[in-house]
């Protein structure tokens, strides 16, 4: 089998306004899409990218680096699946690995790493460790082998 | 002479990002040069788009309606102007008429209606009456005539 | 029930990076949402937004003139729909009707006029009659009426 | 002096449109500024992204991978500066070094790694030795040292 196993997958359609004049989806936007991925995962363990504490405080989830190796171009009304794995779940940051495809043809291998945060209402931030309910349904992928290096 | 007077006048160059797969700029995005020359126009009169008034209230500009007619295609790199004029100041709005030209060339004529609101921190929206430091500062254009039509 | 009958319904749920510092869905991704409804129903009818004719010239639909009224604000994690309507099918233009829904909330309510056009390889064009396939299978909605005014 | 050396400075203003709900600008939009500097330096070298060859081929340089650290936010209306080096002149490859600064605050450091290809009109690419004129007006920066740590 030539697609990976992976902790979740999120697929959609390649809209004509990520493209540019090259002809294919900005590089820029790839990280969109490994953003919207996550955030899908995030939904289907019921968690949220924005978490209200009781005692109001917001705990979020900011970027602390993000990278990008591009494989094959993307084009206009591509369906793409970008493989979601917890490459290292850290005591106060995750590092998600994110493989982009076309059907069997892999176009991206991203990784960002991000860092769990009171969120003031000031726009300043603090990091935590994670906690609950991050904590309690997060865990590192099974899946991210030697097979598979994450970077290029 | 073949270029609009206009109470102010925005000018930038066109990025990569903006353009898409048919070579030129993808067509929302002349709503953000419209906005980007509102806010230079604010800039310039010493007003923000936000303002915080002493009770701690935010006053800002939500849309209530924009409009844009393309009449030649921005492409990358191109150095274009947006003429900037105060169409129609209401009691509670202001119409804006945003004329996009590179140099001599006019590429499209835009509209945008924008509400005088109070933003809570819950996002919702109070229309009121414009008021300082708004009110003391903008007035209708002079220079938009039968001869310049601002809609298509 | 207060959702409108309509030729065509996109759905799609709002991303984080849609949205602005204001904490609702950038005033022109509203644009970008329509596109893709307007992708979205030509594709239903297997139709391409660019179509090679045999003798290899492309025939596009460049946009004429955009509008769109603010009725409420989208956010995060939304999930839309994009009521699409053909309002006029002329000799040479569609223009749609775009009816932007959250369930039974109507956020907006836009309109494009796109222009059949040979697109040629130095990205000029040539307005031109709708030919086939495209007028083989577009036709003026039923669903648009007195009740339902389209600009604001 | 807390600013680097550095062979190109690109400054631009942040536009409301880059900022998300979390009231900063998106990450993704700082790959856009680094690209929007790398083609400002192009420019100042009378260079362009793209260079149509005597023979009509087109020389191009997409994207091999994007690094991002983030170090503070960027926010609506700051004036940011993007130091560009070429870290590494390759055979067939430019390493650019991508330092985001808002006067003497450090917010992010960037590196993108860009090929040299003919870019053919089917989109397909060719990774070829970098030629003239690219190779006759780039150089290695001589401002990159151990001092300034390139990725995080």
């Amino acid at each position: 089998m030539s697609v990976p196993q992976s902790q979740f997958v999120y697929e959609r359609r390649i809209a004509f306004a990520e493209t540019d004049m090259a002809g294919i989806v900005h590089f820029s936007n790839y990280y969109r899409l490994m953003e919207e991925a996550e955030h899908a995962y995030f939904r289907s363990l019921d968690l949220s990218i924005m978490h209200r504490r009781e005692d109001g405080v917001i705990v979020g989830w900011p970027r602390v680096n993000t990278h990008c190796q591009y494989l094959a171009p993307a084009r206009y009304e591509d369906i793409i699946q970008v493989y979601v794995d917890v490459e290292r779940l850290g005591v106060k940051s995750i590092t998600w690995s994110m493989a982009i495809y076309r059907g069997e043809t892999k176009l991206a291998q991203g990784r960002m790493k991000t860092a769990c945060c009171l969120c003031r209402a000031d726009h300043t931030l603090e990091s935590i460790p994670i906690a609950s309910p991050y904590a309690d349904k997060l865990q590192e992928s099974p899946y991210l082998g030697q097979s598979e290096p994450v970077t290029g």
